[in-house]
């Protein structure tokens, strides 16, 4: 391989596929990003074996030379150095070549880099999964939705099934639900037109959260490629797959309540205040857990931690239904849901200070946070 | 104590007071924040016993009420918990009131902490030594002093004197020197009038990282006042006073040469790029070291580090004097020896492969950066 590369695509196209390399892969090649050159593009994969991403840069773009190609070839560059050798060379163009004693030379001008190849041979072949069924997205309503929902996934590997989002794409309705059986998000996409075929996917969390990475604020039809084992999502010239989780996510469609015997509605940011200043003393000194006391009119937030002091927050409920009642919550928990829920008010529906509650947006049903108690005797 | 104050003044006190506390204080009564009130100002007091930083709030100021005072009083308050909280609280004025409970209260209109008090009677007396010998500098000169010096100051406690940053003032010159034993900083500032004493003490590096963090951008003068074994450096209404290092340091100027064998003038910020890129690989795959080899004409910065790769830079130096030299060093102190000095051009000055090299803005001998090399076998 020798070519000349223009040093901002180099830069733009490693960062994208080195969001799926990690310093400790089980194959040492992974630790590589590859880079193939033929006479009209580069195509860049970084993996993990789990998560690849793969981009292109064009030899040529709006008549523009980005890829000055003397020799195409294969090499794979030590990921860890090479995004911040790009980015910190100085000049427009960069020289990238294999040399004859097998290292590869990364030059500009006044630098000159000589770096120890990885073995092609041992590079895995990557199949993209671009023959399955598809469908297509907004980037901003699949960004909206892992919002909503990937901050429940469970962290703990004692249930590795909880670890991702449960999606489900049937008819006319995308739904995507996370819990990690402390809380429980879940997020309705009404569908303009139904789909063809049905859908039952775990995407683990991940993957989301380096799909939220490369995904730009510029506003994108995403295609997604539903696989047996792998999902694909892909967009302009960026393909980022993933491996699904394996095993059957629990049914949670009747864990959500649908009969209250109390309702509250509260302005969404006077309430996410409280909770936030009553857990104050409770974050270090006890369990992170607040009450909630609801009475005729008048709500309060408390937290008491006997070391440290206790706090008293009054809010004034914009409407109220039902019984008074009193019921205690991890205060982490709480203000993570209310700020997956976007609007001005929220309400809370209680049906006993046992039994999990839960948060939407005022008049809205597609998006619900559910919260389970914590029991205090 | 019964008073209401304003938030802004308050948080901006407490925020300057908090710096001396630290969580882990052999007085327990330390971690809290001493606050005084007397019917004209209110006095916040912050020590971790070696630092200590005092700070006034006047009850009016311009003509406008800043405290209320119903009640004056002393109390303490949790440090780790009250800036958090009056940051976090909505109202303009807030209620400060000791309860008959020996609780502390502090409220808004919608919020109520109740704080447990700490014991005052145990917080131990400060005597702020503003009777010794003064001495006044203006902010900026003093900012750029530690700038260019504190960061040589030893981190390891072996010899604990070289975790301290020494001033000599005498006649007309104030000299700031630090040194880990590795590489040295030193700054010498001329006086426009004589001082009638003369100074020789050792600031801990702690001490002087926090009077970094107070000092404000906005240029005031600040007077220094020199006692035995504590300094004080107050400005407006803030007064930060701490121990000193006790010991005598090491004599330091002997150590500076003053005749050379090789010198040279390089642009400032591409020898600072050239020594950056060159210790990329080197930062982790070795020790973190680079070489520079002088020639007639021409200037490279080298690194190898066989498991990763090798890495060659350019340059080219404005002046050279002198004959070639290959000198091996740490390229981290390079790159902060470089930052720490200012002008677009530096002047470094060699005596042989085995000895210590020094760092200076081109035509500025005010300021000078020593680094021993490493040596190879």
């Amino acid at each position: 391989m020798k070519i000349s590369i223009s040093r901002q695509h180099f830069i733009k196209a490693i960062s994208t596929v080195s969001k799926a390399i990690t310093s400790k892969s089980v194959l040492p090649v992974l630790s590589g990003l590859k880079v193939e050159v033929d006479a009209t593009q580069m195509t860049l994969t970084g993996s993990n074996a789990e998560l690849t991403i793969v981009t292109h840069i064009p030899c040529i773009e709006n008549e523009q030379k980005i890829i000055d190609v003397q020799e195409p070839g294969i090499v794979i560059l030590p990921a860890k150095y090479v995004l911040e050798i790009v980015k910190k060379v100085q000049d427009e163009m960069i020289q990238l070549e294999k040399v004859d004693s097998g290292l590869i030379r990364l030059a500009t001008a006044s630098s000159e880099f000589q770096l120890n190849d990885l073995a092609v041979e041992e590079y895995p072949v990557i199949q993209l999964i671009t023959d399955q069924p598809d469908f297509h997205i907004s980037s901003n309503v699949l960004k909206t939705i892992i919002r909503q929902t990937l901050f429940c996934a469970s962290t703990s590997e004692s249930r590795p099934i909880l670890t991702g989002v449960h999606f489900i794409l049937e008819k006319n309705e995308l739904l995507a639900v996370a819990t990690d059986s402390y809380r429980l998000a879940q997020k309705v996409v009404p569908l303009p037109k139904a789909v063809d075929f049905s859908k039952n996917i775990v995407i683990p969390a991940k993957t989301l959260t380096e799909l939220m990475k490369v995904l730009e604020d510029e506003e994108k039809i995403v295609t997604i490629y539903f696989g047996d084992n792998k999902v694909l999502f892909t967009w302009d010239d960026i393909y980022l797959q993933s491996r699904l989780l394996e095993g059957s996510y629990p049914q949670t469609n009747r864990l959500i309540p649908t009969e209250f015997h109390t309702e509250v509605t509260i302005d969404h940011s006077a309430l996410f205040q409280a909770i936030d200043r009553a857990s104050l003393l409770a974050r270090e000194a006890s369990n992170n857990v607040v009450n909630l006391n609801i009475s005729a009119n008048k709500i309060e937030v408390t937290s008491n931690s006997p070391e440290v002091g206790q706090v008293r927050e009054r809010l004034t409920p914009a409407n109220l239904l039902g019984e008074p009642l009193r019921i205690t919550f991890n205060a982490r928990y709480a203000l993570e849901a209310l700020r997956a829920l976007d609007g001005d008010a929220v309400t809370i529906s209680f049906v006993g200070e046992l039994r999990p509650f839960i948060i939407r947006s005022k008049n809205d049903e597609k998006v619900t946070q559910l919260i389970l108690p914590v029991h205090t005797y």
